[in-house]
């Protein structure tokens, strides 16, 4: 019995919905003025020094399968990539929007929240009964914090938050819009792992859904295609850079190149799924360039985000000179 | 066009598999050995000491829609019931294994881990560059750090995770088989939200599914009905309290005279997703009581938890001394 399988188009001609449409049907965040008040205040701040921006996405997004929500779909994705490669355009002068999963990673805080240890593993008792960080991680941690406050007190990074695939459309589309200021300054590092898929509100059960005998069958639409409205309407002229996460070999750079020539944007950074911590491919409309830690970048832990960071800087400054990626 | 429904049986008269063939299909989380071990040493432990034990389960299980796992369907669930009920059974003497969902809420950093701070915003550094505990948290974190580091220090509180279904299946088996030793001191507080429906690996896709035009759809089987053989193999003698969380009021405890009618086991906590913090009610066999918070506890900040561990309390001492609820 086969389980899963992509129904027809309705019969109306139908497939997936249009962005617009989306946003048409689906309240906003609660907090989305909130968000936009921050985010334009922050963009501000940098457009007046010239400072090049970069909004990070990060983290999985969930679809809820009820309305009163008990199931929902997620994707799974710990951060690491966004909060990693947030350390790292900071450390290179770029202001930081890091829009991430609630409770996902953050950068700097990542190296203590989703470790063995729970958070008071890292504290201990002085014989007087004060709190301390324990002598074991204190230097290190007081390292990461000084680079934590310095950042903050710079006004370089802008922490936001979402948990729905909802959340998130609503907010990427405002913050691309707030950023279109920036012009070619501005720089847009997708690696959250959107929903493709998820129920419409209309077609949702009101009630948790209940077990009954037999087996239980979930419907799903496609989520509209976002990345087009984004690169064509709300994020002007800056700097996209889309990610690709595959388990199929085969398939990694046929679908990135699909995906350029369908959104129109600049880069796909693309990995798979067992490898994307020591190896990237960078697709451009002309190009395929493969960026991997060697063997004793490895043994001397260093993060690819680094490199990363470091090819997507050779471009931005191209992109903001020129509007090509050529010159780098 | 509906979205949901429950298929017919099929035509075998096969629906749900049942938790026997469940465990013989899929494999036991690499782990288990460890915690097998673990858990052991820790009944013996309180087993020669005469203290009650209470195994409290906690958080969501995660069912995978491919085997090389991208998307998963999740129980919202961020823990706060487990973790709350069991700093109250440790104030009340009993020694707690606390098998709670990777990253979820656990006792104590509970108050820390999950807010709008981030790891790094409850710290601060010297004039000299030291770290310490920012002086606004201090105090109440040294208080709460004693009380987690006594627990521990007196080996009343082993912790340990689950992220699959399948991992919270295999673990709950022996967990609570080793602790049938115990007879009536036991305890079993299932609180997780356990996934009503899965994908068995033999019908998962291999690789990320893929968006292409059009809907997706899902079937996914009814889990094994696990709570039976717990009740009648597994947790022997022990004092067995299950979690019900409804949106519909009319079927709270229906559904929960239902699970004690189909199971045999002794208590259900019900409580409905959007009072779950101020009511729950105990529902036994023979009886049903509501037990909420007043206006005057709300405001001072009582947890229901502490009213839930006094009640169970009650019903466990009655349990440990004649082998029924009767006599509290």
């Amino acid at each position: 019995m086969a389980t899963m399988h992509d129904n027809q188009l309705l019969d109306n001609g139908q497939g997936v919905i249009d962005p617009d449409t989306y946003f048409l049907r689906n309240n906003p965040p609660s907090n989305l003025a909130e968000f936009e008040a921050k985010t334009s205040e922050f963009v501000q701040y940098h457009k007046e020094r010239n400072t090049p921006v970069v909004l990070i996405t990060s983290g999985g997004t969930i679809v809820p399968l009820e309305n009163q929500t008990v199931r929902f779909i997620d994707n799974f994705s710990a951060g690491t990539r966004g909060s990693v490669s947030a350390e790292k355009f900071l450390e290179n002068g770029y202001a930081v929007i890091f829009m991430h999963r609630q409770f996902s990673l953050q950068p700097y805080s990542r190296h203590y929240t989703h470790s063995t240890n729970c958070f008071l593993d890292y504290m201990t008792l002085t014989e007087d009964g004060k709190i301390e960080v324990d002598a074991k991680y204190a230097a290190a941690m007081a390292t990461t914090l000084a680079k934590y406050q310095k950042a903050r007190s710079n006004n370089m990074l802008l922490l936001q938050d979402f948990v729905t695939l909802s959340d998130y459309l609503f907010k990427l589309k405002s913050g691309t819009r707030i950023m279109a200021t920036l012009g070619r300054s501005a720089m847009y590092y997708l690696a959250a792992a959107v929903s493709d898929f998820f129920i419409p509100t209309e077609k949702m059960a009101e009630h948790k859904i209940q077990s009954r005998d037999g087996a239980l069958t979930l419907t799903l639409d496609q989520v509209p295609k976002f990345l087009k409205p984004l690169v064509s309407v709300w994020a002007s002229n800056g700097l996209i850079v889309s990610f690709k996460l595959e388990t199929d070999e085969k398939l990694l750079v046929p679908k990135a190149r699909q995906a350029l020539e369908k959104y129109g944007h600049q880069i796909v950074v693309g990995n798979m799924l067992t490898t994307r911590k020591k190896t990237v491919t960078f697709i451009t409309q002309d190009s395929e360039r493969i960026v991997s830690l060697s063997q004793e970048e490895l043994d001397n832990d260093v993060e690819i985000e680094s490199k990363i960071i470091s090819e997507l800087l050779k471009y931005h400054r191209a992109w903001i000179s020129h509007g090509t990626l050529e010159g780098q």
